[in-house]
């Protein structure tokens, strides 16, 4: 368990866990990349959502999660919290799964995919990684994605040239 | 401050404090009625929306707190608890209040509108009151409102007859 966010009472990490099972979202998405060993890597992020009226709300969050995660004023009005990559969101959801509702089945499932992301030898490692980040689209409902483990596959036995 | 949902812990309400704040609304309405003494009344209510897949959510927030409000699972995929009246409304919110955050400011003035309604004793009173509703729009963003504080003092004025 991390050491960080020490100062955040049980009652604040229940009050996030809710907003967050209302208003929040865990985005996996397998990424074409081709400086990577397998050519893709799994991008990892959690975002909280509010109306820029409450852009407030925005910045106590990132006080909170300090020195992780970025802030986005979109111009629809809306606001976001946003925190990047397999170390920060694996302590964020360290803290939050004892208070989580709706979303404990999906944290579980991304702080396994987490786990084996620092575990991987093999290619086949990897896929199998990427099979599961096709189970989080399960929960999600993910309509945009793109690549799944079976792209991820058909790459990794035919590697994509550049063509002219 | 009520002796119901004393197995409620300060977690469960700071968690649904959390998931209200983002997920939840407080509507306030006034309500055209002509047997009322005011001719109209204001109908308050909080709403906790979800996707229907996760309709055993709604449910346990029925149990934790019933008696209090009714299920509403529609054909768009959201279910629904909706706790309607004044007496419940303030329970509900009187525990809800010292966790909010976003909508505390909102929790307020919908506490102070229910304290005035106990108390209304003049057509001036009602329509003191009716201008706090008018307030709430500010924070809610309503657009479907029709009837405002001036309705209502246009109608006590000059009542609306029956046309032929």
């Amino acid at each position: 368990m991390s050491i960080k966010f020490k100062n955040l009472t049980d009652l604040d990490k229940a009050y996030i866990a809710g907003f967050f099972d209302g208003d929040g979202s865990i985005v996996v998405q397998i990424v074409k990349d081709n400086t990577r060993v397998y050519k893709h890597y799994v991008r990892i992020s959690l975002v909280f959502y509010q109306k820029s009226k409450h852009h407030w709300f925005i910045i106590w969050l990132s006080k909170v999660f300090a020195p992780y995660g970025y802030i986005t004023k979109r111009s629809s009005g809306m606001s976001e919290f946003t925190i990047v990559a397999k170390t920060p969101v694996k302590e964020v959801l360290n803290i939050l799964h004892p208070y989580l509702k709706i979303k404990k089945p999906l944290c579980n499932l991304v702080l396994n995919i987490i786990t084996d992301l620092e575990t991987i030898q093999t290619e086949a490692d990897f896929l199998k990684v990427c099979q599961k980040v096709d189970k989080v689209a399960e929960y999600t409902y993910s309509k945009t994605r793109t690549i799944t483990s079976e792209t991820v596959a058909l790459n990794l036995k035919l590697p994509v040239e550049t063509s002219f």
